[in-house]
């Protein structure tokens, strides 16, 4: 058998795919026909689940169905809050995650093929999971869902245990609708792959959140936060940044791997900031932090094009909405998990196992082989 | 960017490998150098753990370390004892199974990169959590692990409350042996991709467990579990199989997609049953079925070289030393999980991002992107 060696994989499609487009060289990101950047702005994340995960913006009956569903399905099973209460204290929320969800038995089931339904549940059952732990980690009474609250305003409900104002929901919202889906990134591969054995959407998920553990992939937000932590006030941020330039460290969220212009999604989120100030100094903050790094970045760097990536302004966005620090990565889980569902759904409906091979340079046994 | 469109990646490997060779058209399997089939004869889990894992079969020094190891590894942790008996009653085990994984924070550390320490801990664990799960959905005492016995004695004493003899240890070491790599399968590339991001050795096992759950890669050897339980006593085997192949029935258990010979694995769990039928009646009536069906098969298809698989005996193994049936899939992984792990150590070695791509098929935005 011939066998062509590519170890990363690059430029080999693995599917003809109707979810998303993304030209890292133009900065276009594309869901379903429409602008990523544009639905971040006023959609509310229920429309664009609905439009990654059912190929079409709804109708107001479709959104009133799907808001309906997702509350229905949000609460904890009571068994399954005593699996989340009895896992040692130390175990990082990304593991947490994976182990409650892999213990779902949807209502609908989760059954092999996938179906919308399923991934409604565990889309659902996600910000509740992470929430639940948070409390009972923090030894704080968790808080129930709230039946009248939208996704991204219920989970801010959680885990503050209030309400937070539009603007807030709209800065998170609007990361979350960004990070729901990049076409096939290692984490959604991850997912295809298995579902591709036929397996089940749990397991697919699941396999999913692990992939995205990984740094060279699911990043690290968190040393963005560190920076801004270091700043801490706008009159710092020149001086603080200088510094580390000429001290030659990196800028933690500047520059990407495949956009070598502006970030849709960074751009997006840059624009929903501007439009949101009052709501909160700490968004304030970042867009000046933003706007000085990229011109000192242009003036010690020039033509390097080193502009602002998703995980500065996604570090911006949840630290302004008051998600912890060890929630960022699952927070973003909470979106992607959506552009999973998607791939998943899509890879089931004209399924075939993926199953590349290897090149034996091991060593040969010294005899012929006994029958 | 150039684009070829490769759905089940066919041809393309995503590695140079000194772990496995397999060709499925001269009916090889190959392990560092050695046949499988031979190793499979008289050599103990431990040993071969040792060769796939560490590159070469144990010196005496070596092998005793191996074996110490597992030993001080295998007893759970208090904690994951209590995560196991609060998880749902109808959770299947290779959920349960991913679940505990998950949440290990071995003695070691589970950080990347991944170490053979971290591997040995996983291996070690796995069968105790199968175990201990066992007896806490069927309400009997768990069985701890023995400290004087081997990994695959210490098995089936965990399940069955007492040592087997001699014969059916052999026949499962086999079998284990047999199935601990089969180079780049579907949950072997789900570990690579998973820890090719950075991620962590548990999450790229937790992945590739949910990669097994497909029955296109991991099977249904409970299948064959059902034929074997039909035909229940050797006279029956003809009239049973006959009326099957004549109504058009597939046997299951017999023919493979990449075997069109003689499996080596098959062959090599045949020779092993017929030096151990003393040790099992359902032993020896597997191997008097197995002759049957070749023998009716090739009567009824001339031609279609229909052999049995490893499904066929990896069921009448299982069977013979009393694994439960729900349990076929999850013993696999005890042995799998050897090589996901050597697998995932080679990857680190020389890591590079798994990032294939697609071609989007889907629509197009009516309008210029607003900046």
């Amino acid at each position: 058998m011939k066998r062509e060696l590519n170890i990363g994989l690059e430029g080999i499609a693995i599917a003809e795919s109707k979810i998303t487009h993304v030209d890292g060289i133009k900065g276009e990101l594309v869901y379903r026909g429409h602008w990523a950047g544009e639905l971040a702005r006023d959609k509310s994340f229920e429309e664009i689940l609905h439009l990654v995960l059912f190929g079409s913006l709804p109708d107001a009956v479709q959104l009133k169905d799907v808001t309906q569903k997702l509350i229905s399905l949000r609460a904890l099973p009571s068994e399954l809050k005593t699996v989340i209460r009895s896992m040692p204290k130390g175990v990082p929320y990304m593991a947490v995650l994976r182990s409650v969800l892999s213990l779902v038995t949807a209502p609908e089931g989760t059954e092999y093929p996938p179906t919308a339904d399923q991934a409604l549940s565990l889309i659902a059952m996600t910000p509740t999971i992470l929430a639940y732990r948070y409390a009972s980690v923090n030894g704080t009474e968790p808080v129930e869902p709230h039946a009248s609250l939208g996704h991204v305003e219920n989970y801010l409900y959680m885990l503050n245990g209030r309400a937070l104002e539009a603007g807030l929901v709209r800065a998170l919202s609007a990361y979350l609708i960004l990070s729901m889906d990049h076409e096939i990134n290692a984490s959604t591969f991850t997912a295809r792959v298995v579902v591709a054995t036929q397996a089940d959407l749990v397991s697919a998920i699941c396999a999913a959140i692990g992939a995205l553990i990984g740094p060279l992939h699911g990043g690290a937000p968190s040393k963005v936060d560190d920076l801004l932590d270091e700043i801490g006030v706008e009159e710092r941020a020149e001086e603080v940044m200088r510094l580390k330039i000429e001290r030659g460290d990196r800028l933690m969220g500047f520059g990407h791997r495949v956009y070598k212009t502006w970030d849709p999604r960074a751009a997006a989120l840059k624009y929903v900031a501007q439009h949101n100030t009052e709501a909160s100094k700490l968004l304030k903050l970042s867009l000046h932090v933003e706007e000085v790094a990229v011109r000192l970045l242009e003036q010690y760097k020039p033509g390097r094009n080193l502009y602002p990536n998703i995980e500065f302004w996604a570090a911006a966005v949840l630290r302004s909405v008051n998600v912890p620090k060890e929630l960022y990565t699952p927070t973003f889980c909470c979106s992607r998990i959506v552009g999973w569902s998607a791939h998943v759904l899509e890879q089931s409906e004209n399924n075939r196992l993926i199953r590349p091979t290897a090149i034996y340079t091991g060593a040969w046994p010294d005899h012929e082989q006994a029958r």
